[in-house]
């Protein structure tokens, strides 16, 4: 088994857990949050970044690399980790929410998905054959099985569908992967449905993969069915496999979702905020490229020991910014990672010390009110 | 007097001088490339990773920081090695270049030169007095005087004025310089005429600035045409003071201007060709977003010791610039920075051992078969 988890210690008032993750790549301990290197590059960041900022599993997009430079290219370079110099472990998308997200540019069939490419409109055909081979040739330590997102909102009997769809095709991605040093995980799907939800885990538990990732959730819905699916989903997930919740990454959800059981948890946000001048304080978000700190040459975050707050103020960043300087995106982003795995490690300290729900309530109140 | 060098050694068969050049903030080595931080930032670097490739003292452009973010914020802030978090020396130029650039968007008059902002067209009037009071604003270690750069071609009447005028000017900016820990050094014009350019330097020496800029050359003459005025007029430049040969960077310009007793350079070629996909090697040039590296996972310069060549192939780097991921850039600038400054410190050396016309050679027949 290339990846396992060993929980560590369940926190006493909730469902949370503080694990360790074993990769081909090394351990990581869980909760973790991982940055999203969509085309081989966490964006502005060198590998040696990232670590400082304190991430240590990161996730990169098949659909991407598929498309440019092409999974044959990156196979070729020796696989992923070695073509983007990064020798921690990596898990790959399935390319399933990217091609669901084309809209008109898709067609599903029981088949797979044909689409059009982003890039240049040329025609693909996503099967889960053909994803298992490009999620093997990328080579990262975990793999995700090709799923069929629906869309929120939408109806019931769309879902059912789709989630029928998932477990088949899980059986095929199954079948299809004999990689031994990466691990494949299921997808949970049902949309906001947590009848649905318990009959696709059950399904993919049946399966038995060594991982579960909890797809379709954060496309739109209130963050409170969010919830409510996870409240119901979690106590039948396995104890002693990963869950992870995709796509999932704001401070709030990153809490909650670990009240609730998750184990891992991937998203754009705080890079792409971070891109267009937004950055996380303790007090809350703060848009810097804004005219109102021109002449606050104080940091971003007095509370942060970040690279960029220990040594640029938020006048110098504001300027780089509006002069399209990408040094300031640099900053920004650095600061977003950093403020988010420093969350994950203060949630992780919180559960070792059995005080979850109260430092849940101390980090939303000045958050909130900022 | 807060800037000063002391030539170590000269070298026996050139005009080649080895020198220590003290400022307030720090002592350097010369010959020097000055890396080129136009917007109060190397484009794309930290300043810890200028001076991983080597750099020791940076420049920083007037014009650009008058208007965005200002000169009065910057002085606000500290002064520009605080703004921007830069502890070595940093040379201002005047903006004269760049606003006798603008073309149809400026107007030259005995007091000074209007101009129109190429942000948002806003109406500015640059004076000797008006320079001084930004470069002082600004704090670096080294000013420039407002200099009137002829272009390339030009008649001698139009060039006898405008050195005519750089004279007056310098005499302007000298009285209106106080700042007691700033040096300012005047900028020798006169064009592609030898005779002009001997006037321009004895009227400027005659004024004792602390040291000199070679201003107007590599404007669009044959290089041919720049080595000549060189070897005219560096004979009568004072021994004992810095001479700056103004926006030149490319490697045979630098090992040539060198040979005829240069010591400080600048110029944006390393970053902006870095940013176009473009590196330096040993070899010559080579455009690695080119398709023929597409494949190739051979370092950019197999001779090279930087982070870039190091950690990354060809074919990543390609990648990234292809899919606009900004690593890219970082990677091909810092690769471009750390080649030139390895470039000099070659040339230091072969001017310890006397040996800088046989290292000339023997570097450009391997860069130019390239």
């Amino acid at each position: 088994m290339p990846v396992k988890i060993e929980i560590k210690k369940k926190e006493k008032h909730t469902r949370a857990r503080l694990g360790e993750l074993t990769t081909p790549h090394g351990v990581v301990e869980t909760p973790i949050f991982m940055p999203v290197g969509t085309q081989a590059t966490v964006k502005t960041m060198t590998p040696e970044e990232v670590k400082q900022t304190g991430g240590r599993l990161i996730l990169s997009n098949t659909y991407h690399l598929y498309l440019r430079p092409g999974h044959d290219l990156i196979k070729e370079a020796g696989g992923l980790h070695q073509f983007m110099n990064w020798d921690g472990p990596i898990l790959t998308d399935s390319g399933g929410f990217q091609v669901f997200s084309l809209g008109p540019l898709r067609t599903i069939t029981e088949d797979g998905v044909e689409f059009r490419s982003h890039i240049d409109g040329s025609k693909h055909f996503f099967t889960p054959e053909k994803v298992m081979e490009i999620e093997q040739a990328l080579g990262a330590d975990i793999a995700m099985a090709f799923d069929e997102c629906a869309p929120y909102p939408c109806d019931k009997e769309y879902a059912v569908a789709a989630l029928e769809r998932t477990t088949r095709w899980a059986e095929r991605c199954k079948k299809a992967h004999t990689r031994k040093d990466q691990a494949l995980f299921g997808i949970v799907q049902g949309g906001v449905f947590t009848d649905l939800r318990e009959r696709s885990a059950r399904e993919l538990i049946a399966l038995d993969f060594p991982g579960y990732g909890i797809g379709g959730l954060s496309v739109g819905e209130p963050k409170e069915l969010m919830y409510e699916v996870l409240d119901n989903l979690m106590p039948i997930m396995p104890e002693d496999k990963p869950r992870y919740l995709m796509g999932v990454g704001s401070p709030d959800c990153l809490i909650e979702g670990v009240v609730r059981g998750i184990d891992m948890f991937d998203c754009v946000l705080p890079t792409r905020i971070a891109r267009n001048g937004t950055v996380f304080t303790r007090n809350g978000k703060l848009t810097v490229r804004n005219a109102e700190y021109a002449r606050d040459f104080s940091p971003m975050d007095k509370h942060c020991n970040c690279y960029a707050c220990q040594n640029y103020s938020r006048a110098y960043i504001r300027h780089l910014i509006k002069a399209d300087e990408i040094l300031g995106i640099r900053l920004t982003t650095i600061h977003n990672l950093h403020f988010l795995q420093d969350l994950m490690e203060n949630i992780r300290q919180a559960i070792r010390e059995d005080r979850l729900l109260a430092y849940r309530e101390e980090f939303l109140k000045v958050f909130n009110a900022g």
